[in-house]
């Protein structure tokens, strides 16, 4: 059985090759954004840092000189901008920058008299400005632009343009730059019509290989090592997978065999919990952990030969199985007597433990959806059931506190009062009972797992069977095939290795 | 019995139907807080996000300045605002905007001298200007208004008046737009006279149906659906009051038999705790959950058909039913053996934890008078008793520590040296103390509850008294009617029930 | 001995005065908040709000615009500002603004040679300038006032002058309004020379009643009221110290008695825990509440007869004699059994936890000297010895600990890697160790302590001589003359009492 | 063995002589830093506090406006800072700012066509502006320099410039002022090509003495006498290294003779912590206390001394130094029953908590890797492995919970979802079981070894060794040369004194 556990340790090669993964792709997330940021500051005016949540314009003049601006800071892009930006090329020509509004069909509005008419019906209609227009540096405005909004239908304007860049940074850590595609959205959100046009800038990335380059001294392209390298790893979880598998489909034989042998000599149903002393636990978590790898090392491949760009799901087969490892090691330290004792508490308490956050969960849901409807209106952090409960979690771990007091909006004094009963009898039930509880848990299955270490873990029928066995592996009673013999049951996957 | 519990189970159903009404009033804040945003940015000069506790003005040019701008953002408002705002008609005038200034009716105040001479009734002078003034585009500045201010007497300015909307938005989800009244008031407070007038704009909100309105396409108005699935939910809801009501009316006739038959019989007074066996908490739950439950539907029913506007109440009523719901679950997870364990924990515990929580609340009421008497003026989270309560328990629970030791005003070093002492003395002992008892508290409940668990609990009188009757159930020794048999005591609402 | 208690109980009738007391200085502090924050927004060139820690300007223009720029504002002040300040008048002559700039007696530094010859005493130089100078409208600058720096030698230049106002609000509450001086300083340190001139605007109060005064309708002093309530308050708890000092006082010579009887008798020294229990702590406890009651109510009706100003002191006295007040409610918990428990447990639990107190205390102490000499320089948290310890403190109870890693400077490796050692062992050292303990400590006396009280505590020498006595309270063996008697050492003044 | 307690305590005197070294740096330090703020605001066009890491500019423009503000700015510095700044001077000239260009050789960037035609190597191209240009008071501008970039081929722009300056505000205190000399860098980053280049100004320092100074009045170099105190520390600390070496080395020395012994007579091996008996952990602490105390200060002497300015390394030394000062007053501490009862619990479930800890650590890395490598790219707490540790470990403590939840971007639905369930379930793991298990270690050991001081330890064979030796200490059976002797074994370094 060790042949497993070494092709498990060899499993963990994979983490120098994760932390390459993780570093590249850092290094394109960096770029990504930090385009981003510059995209904004060319082509939203009077744009600053951190504002994003409460960029938005209130007037209809402002609407106009917004949009004027980012077009004509389009038009004039390669003369302003500092980086590598380019427009795109379909064919010989540049790719326009498309100016959409969307409105309803027909509408006349009249909040005065309290009456409108409307066909829901979206119409989006578009403008296309072509960067080449002969445009003597003068700036397009509404005069020269056949452009105009009807307010009271508008409900979005969508500015889109694609443009292209090279990240030559690679090049100075001698790897071969990538070619980029920015898709560019510059969002005039008016679905609300409630006098406030929020702007957002949003910034589609696909990443290809340059068509054609030339670079002066040595480049490497190093993928190609990076790929045998996965293949290998792949190829030894593979190893690892189907010794695991096999181990565990061996358990789970031996299982029926038992439960067959006990109903036939002892007319005894053999219990779950003994049942399941067939089963490795640990089996389970390497061949999930094999699985993951191999199909995250796949798709990592894949990426890396720019044929996928599911970053995401890579990255979280990856992650995953790199934290099951990580959580295999404390098999092997469950070896020694000591740290087993820990690790038995942990295991022991978890049910107990699962048990009492059900019930905690009931208390909390109703909580949660009592905050929801109540204070939602009113607080920000209970906008959302998803807020409601990440707010009320933070504040049972003892988390902004102070802030989700003072944060609640003063208009009411019946909710506010509310609000301040529903806090305080949240906090304290949870923090001084239901936290409590969970310290008395874990404590009380500590004594009780440190007595049988001391004196002995009451035996289970299985161990009681086993005990009886008295022949020695050495006797020559075994037989190599494990399929037809009874008194097999005595020597291998014994509860005392299944911590 | 169990019918109750069926109908309790149906009460449940409210549930969806409660999120519909959450989501639809968040819609509807929403709305309301773009709007006011909207408004903020439109009629207050220089207005910025996030700055409406520190928005105010100090000379009195500013003042002018700000009213004007107010008055000319209002009068174009139709050729400024991107939203679907309107001036509010009453017949075929649109409302005016009022400018309202108080100040005291006679005023001489010298401070240079030390002397003043005042009377401290307040007179209101308004100015109205309406939207319908031929203006040719010209701003209405100090010249062409008579309008002057005497600061030493003015107490405050405020500009109000009315504006319409349609929320557009839900034709998109095909259900019919709202009609919104907003009522604006820009308030200037000169009531301190300290040289800074503070700006705040109010904005107070009305939805009404929309008197006449065409709709091209399928919109449809399912309130009539919502309204019949209320009445559903009452209906189930009153029948389980009822039911649950029954059970406990019996469960106090049959405690007052059993007492007066313990008195008659054994000469002896039966213990408060015994007589509460009668009483079956969880019906008193469902009690209280069904009649906020029906109180909350029907004001809900109330609020759909537009003939009232108390949200507040309603949220409160729905919301505190929904949590009492969700808490009545645990009921049913106490039927299991190992969950019930910790339930009966936390219930034995509970008056423990309440009887610490008032010794601890006289040091606590102690420290919170002090510190706002003492704090107070110098240190922003004292200024009331409400905070200085909300602080002090946000530091118990670890959060704002640092921040709180921060932000003490440094001027008088005595005071200074108290705030240390006070904030160091008050942490260490709450959460050194107070805290760690509560976990001895709930550890000792524990483990009195786990042993009686294994050797069974102490029996109460009531209890000894059941296990005298021997006589099962079906014996015939039961009659169908209950208001008469003694022996009856024997075979219902028995305390293994009583979770 | 229950009359001290009513009395006691009479003293808390000062809460309501002492809230009256708080809510007038919270009003009055805000007066002065908001006046500083107006002149700040009108004598600071350029100030908005929350800059006052980096108000500070760079150029030597900058200064001179700030300089003159604060001038002509207060020259022009009374038709700028918005609220009642005027200039101090002395006589008939209105006070001066003054200018008063502080170098060093002789400088020629010339840092480009490393070379400086100076002379360390400083110089002060003012130029006055007053309201009444016939300006015309005109502003003063640098030309028409004959003022320069000389950076090179310049230490501080200091801006101040006197404003006087009244604060208006109280007669709306139909109370007398008072006069207020502010003493401004304007103050430009240039004490570093580092090329940073900072910018303070320092506002000094004094409150005064008006001379002169007329006020149409009802306004009535209620200070009469206020001083008799203060009197009668004074009064009894001047009879509640003398009763508890009189009774302490005649402990502690039954006290002596005792010792000198049984040092006769028995030939044993009494342990000093049982000459305690001769003295009640409830006792001290009310006689020091008194006292600071006493100090305080005096001080406070010197306040109100506007003799005194030191506030800072009264209500420092007042606050910790409320404090102690309300500490002193736990006392008549602990008359319940119930209640009893806890607080002995916290009791009994106080000294171990002090003691360990002290054992942590060396190695936070190790820690902060530690963190204050490594961290300080690269760290705003480590800037001094107190931020050190109250940064530490906060870390402990789980506050701040992501930005107190986040705001390391990552200027030095090696000082970088220190701070993640020390934080990391730091935190994990108190939390996971220390509180554990605390929590240990606590649970393990909670046992202690109910076990004593199910079997009985174990008896001192002093319960075993009193329980010797057998003769009733009736017995007449009793004399009313306490002095002379031994025999009376059984019957008052028993350990039951002293909770 | 007094002594070296003695000398250790004298060693303690060096705590006042640490805090004049601490407050010497401090105030180095504020200067340093007001410093660099002062050039910011004098160097960079348009910068405010609290944007350094947001200072960009985003077109080429701006870039120019940039390079030639700062240079404009250099060149007026005279008569524009407020502070001591003058230029360096080599000889008698000036030194010249220079404006140095990084690029690479040779570019031909075509993102519209996806090539590129690139030379790696980095050209540095110079430009030299000296101070004493006859500028007539004109700015410099793009028309007047020689200078444009290629921003497609361009790395990065600095400014270097020295600046010197006079640290005066010492003078005050009668301490002669120190020269400082600036070496400023205004860094021009454009590695990424992004669009976006950061701007940075960084700001190293020398401090030397002045060259030729003449201050009237007293001024005191008293730092002669803080070498004497230095060396006076260095000599206690070395005697009490010297004495505490030789209590060790005769510590092995008896160990080793004592397990020869117990081998010959007993045939049996000594346990491992039997012979750690024989060292005293206590003298081991003193040691590298010493050793650590003896480097600082000599590092010390030479930075007082201007011969060495490793500041860090010295402050680590004497900072650790301090700390293990405090903790060895806790061995005092240990005399007393009471207080030895918290420190042996402290140190008996130090190796249990170690252990857990280990096991932890395997869950924490997992997490810590899977963190990093999922939510990197979309959490800014995740971008390194460094944070993703800090940030967890900060979640365990209960802090920063809802800023972590709240700060994640919502790109991808799959992500977010990850991260939810990553977040709770680490919570709740951490919090719920492996802190609560922290308690049960401790207040377990706490109860062990407080049924050890009640009942007695468990002897150790070593200890039942020592009690059969009945002879008196005066009994003459002890020899004074320590060398030769068995007997000896039973009276010095007992485990009693081992705390």
């Amino acid at each position: 059985m060790s042949m497993e556990k070494n092709i498990f340790h060899s499993c963990m090669n994979e983490e120098p090759q994760l932390v390459v993964f993780g570093l590249s792709n850092q290094m394109v997330v960096a770029f990504k954004e930090e385009n981003t940021v510059a995209f904004k500051h060319l082509f939203l005016k009077g744009y600053m840092d951190r504002m994003d949540d409460t960029y938005a314009v209130y007037t209809q003049t402002d609407v106009y000189d917004q949009i004027f601006f980012a077009i004509n800071q389009y038009l004039q892009l390669p003369n302003i901008s500092v980086g590598n930006h380019a427009y795109e090329k379909r064919g010989a020509e540049e790719t326009a920058l498309a100016v959409c509004q969307q409105f309803y069909k027909r509408g006349t509005i009249c909040p005065g008299n309290d009456t409108f008419d409307i066909d829901p019906e979206i119409v989006t209609d578009c403008l296309y400005i072509e960067p080449m227009m002969p445009l003597d540096n003068r700036t397009v405005g509404k005069h020269n632009l056949n452009f105009s909004l009807d307010f009271h239908r508008l409900v979005t304007v969508q500015l889109m343009f694609n443009l292209k860049a090279i990240n030559l940074q690679t090049v100075r850590h001698h790897e071969l730059p990538d070619c980029y595609d920015f898709t560019l959205t510059i969002m005039f959100d008016n679905k609300a019509h409630s006098g406030r046009i929020k702007i957002s800038l949003d910034n589609d990335i696909a990443i290809r290989e340059c068509k054609d380059w030339h670079v002066s001294g040595s480049i490497q392209k190093n993928t190609h090592y990076m790929m045998i390298f996965d293949a290998f790893v792949i190829l030894t979880c593979l190893a690892s997978l189907i010794l695991c598998t096999r181990s565990v489909v061996k358990g789970i034989r031996l299982q029926r065999e038992f439960v067959s042998f006990f109903l036939h000599y002892y007319k005894k149903e053999v219990s779950f919990s003994d049942q399941m002393e067939f089963v490795n636990g640990w089996y389970i978590l390497i061949i999930v952990s094999d699985v993951l790898t191999i199909a995250g090392s796949t798709l990592k491949m894949e990426i890396q030969a720019k044929s996928l760009t599911s970053y995401d799901v890579c990255s979280i087969l990856l992650g995953t199985s790199t934290m099951l490892v990580w959580l295999g090691v404390i098999r092997y330290l469950g070896f020694f007597q000591k740290y087993n004792l820990l690790i038995l508490t942990l295991r022991a308490a978890l049910p107990n433990v699962m048990r009492f956050c059900c019930c905690a969960a009931m208390i909390y849901l109703g909580y949660c959806f009592c905050g929801w409807i109540v204070l939602g209106p009113y607080h920000v952090k209970f906008r959302s059931l998803n807020m409601v409960s990440e707010c009320l979690f933070s504040l049972i771990n003892g988390d902004d506190m102070f802030a989700t007091f003072a944060k609640m909006q003063q208009k009411s004094h019946l909710v506010w009062l509310f609000s301040r009963i529903y806090l305080y009898s949240f906090i304290s039930l949870f923090i001084y009972m239901v936290l409590s509880l969970f310290i008395a848990l874990i404590t009380d299955t500590y004594e009780t797992i440190k007595h049988y270490q001391q004196d002995g873990f009451p035996e289970t029928e299985l161990q009681t069977f086993i005990s009886q066995c008295k022949d020695l592996p050495n006797s020559g009673k075994y037989r190599l095939e494990e399929e037809s013999s009874v008194s097999l049951f005595c020597c291998c996957n014994g509860p005392s290795e299944d911590i």
